[in-house]
């Protein structure tokens, strides 16, 4: 979807002749009233459910949540995913041209926030002549998103689903953000964001974004259960049926020894071929800036009674990037104004990853809370 | 002190024609009984205690426990700090001509292990003429090598002070050096480890180590109390006496927005000044590798059956980096052996800097007990 109008930014700057990306799943109603707008984290898109045909592994970000008859059912509700301005998954962003300059945007891009993205999303909306949505539904970012959707849109939201998501970040978050920025800018690569005019991608420090990231993403246990001590010879050994015999260490420094290290190597790898760096700086920031609570002095009761939906808040019991007890801010919050919240707790192994995990309790109580939505709309 | 005779190594390399730079603290009594060796951790040396004539902000890395008067007095204790083999302190390492190849070793420098360096001072205190320590103590890394003290010479050591360290790493922590470790090679300054012949210094990457380092030193509470989501031009604004209001943002990526980026950013430039990259490489791999249990398919008890010293272990509560639990594994292995341990879990809000910092529970369990060693040692 092409847009016009010039988009004006929280920063003060404005994004003129723009485009969203966007997909649907199921069947807008008559009345318009099944709609639910579904928001992505750091680096998903609008593809959240299905698959591409003849397209191996296509599957959207949240198919195990979202289609036929899954927690949030498609055969009942018209589902919207949205990328969001300065993705790299279609909508307009950094390795996009600028209009002003005629060469891609790079670090010219304007910063985008939170806020922004809800504005362009609403737009969209306005386009699909969809007043008001049955829900609103986001992990982590898109937590995020979901929570400023109910405080500037109030009238536009029946329900919201804040997932595994915070208030806003805390200063170790935000210090994990900033790692991975330096590693990327500070990448020869990275030619002060216009790397597209070179040729070159800054793939040293999205490696090392990604590597962070994926630690931070899961939780202790997990990586010790998952990974431990083991050995790489002693993995490709198992998987090759050899006999588990003690593997000798290499006594390297460079090689990669343990098997974590074989793994992050290769998500970060995975993740420096298709992922922009100038996103990855534009997204982190906007986690960064998040902050609702900042014009009310901090008082983020005062905040959230802007808010008139109806909530569910969800966080996973080992999830130390955005921990349960965030989420309880939230539902404190939403408690102080008398808005009606139900809030889960889901006793999850897997950290943050968990939002995005088959977990049955956690899909139950989705399941569950969209039933009572379902009640609400007209079929 | 210089070595003639090869050191043999984990790894089956070996060190031949090294140094190794140590200082000591107070007298050592007649019988050669009141000797207590310092082992220190990551980014430490020899320098332990005292200042140097003339140099402002001297102070050795543990001053404020080793001193006259102080938990580890020097009036009644020989004290002795080594520098490890590999480090940047004075000991050869990295940075030192190879005399195999009349160029500094770089990364041909064999990787070192705790237990090659205790060998090493071993040695030392041959020389000395030290044939029983009356302890040795260590924190973190530093505390792995007194735990392998005890094993590799338990007829050697009358006690053993483990601080904030553990049995060995975990995946997580491994994954941390591994991405501070990928971070330095993959810096184009870095030249396969031979930067040294090219006039330059990987400073990005170890930029990013210190980073990474830092953030997971410090506990989450003390980073929110410290900085939380204070704006750096609202900090600047405090310090010079300015009113305090409501700072905009700067909506920029690159811009140290927060304070703790601009905290971050100032340790990782200073450490990047006088931190070697190979040395980092080599110590965080000797973190890595140290896991006593090993050899033992994992049984930590039968593992610590070799030690027969008696024991002070001691942990920080919001140590998440070399959390209690680990150091209680190392505890409960000891008690299965029937050994003496005293075990002390400091509640302080610090993280693993903790066993740097003068909480004055930690120095009082510490003075305790040297109170307790010195009763055995003649004066």
């Amino acid at each position: 979807m092409h847009f016009d109008a010039p988009l004006p930014l929280q920063s003060g700057a404005s994004l003129s002749g723009y485009q969203l990306s966007y997909e649907t799943y199921g069947t807008l109603n008559a009345d318009k009233s099944n709609a639910v707008l579904v928001c992505h984290a750091l680096n998903a898109s609008h593809h959240v459910a299905g698959t591409y045909d003849g397209q191996a592994n296509s599957e959207g970000w949240w198919d195990n949540m979202i289609g036929p008859g899954k927690a949030l059912d498609t055969t009942q509700f018209f589902v919207i995913g949205v990328n969001n301005l300065g993705s790299c998954f279609g909508s307009t962003g950094p390795m996009h041209t600028n209009p002003a300059t005629g060469r891609a945007y790079g670090t010219d891009f304007p910063v985008v926030t939170v806020e922004d993205w809800v504005d362009a999303q609403a737009r969209l909306l306005d386009v699909l002549g969809i007043h008001k949505l049955a829900a609103v539904m986001g992990g982590s970012l898109g937590g995020m998103q979901a929570l400023s959707w109910t405080l500037r849109y109030p009238q536009r939201v029946g329900h919201a689903l804040v997932i595994a998501s915070a208030p806003n970040l805390n200063a170790e978050n935000i210090a994990f953000n900033e790692v991975a920025r330096r590693a990327i800018v500070t990448d020869p690569d990275f030619h002060g964001g216009h790397f597209y005019d070179h040729g070159v991608i800054p793939k040293r420090g999205l490696r090392i974004a990604r590597m962070i990231g994926h630690i931070t993403y899961l939780s202790d246990d997990v990586m010790n259960e998952k990974f431990g001590r083991q050995l790489r010879a002693a993995a490709l050994a198992a998987k090759n049926g050899k006999p588990e015999e003690l593997t000798g260490y290499l006594y390297s420094t460079q090689d990669a020894e343990f098997q974590i290290e074989s793994y992050l190597r290769y998500q970060g790898d995975k993740f420096a071929e298709y992922f922009d760096a100038n996103t990855y700086l534009l997204i982190t920031r906007a986690l960064d800036y998040f902050d609702p609570a900042r014009n009310f002095g901090g008082d983020l009761s005062q905040a959230l009674a802007a808010a008139t939906c109806k909530f569910l808040i969800v966080s996973f019991t080992t999830d130390w990037r955005f921990a349960p007890k965030r989420s309880r801010e939230i539902v404190k919050a939403l408690l102080d104004n008398r808005r009606q919240v139900s809030y889960a707790e889901i006793d999850a192994p897997h950290g943050h990853d968990a939002f995005l995990l088959n977990d049955p309790r956690y899909k139950n109580v989705v399941r569950s809370y969209f039933d009572g939505v379902a009640k609400e709309v007209s079929q």
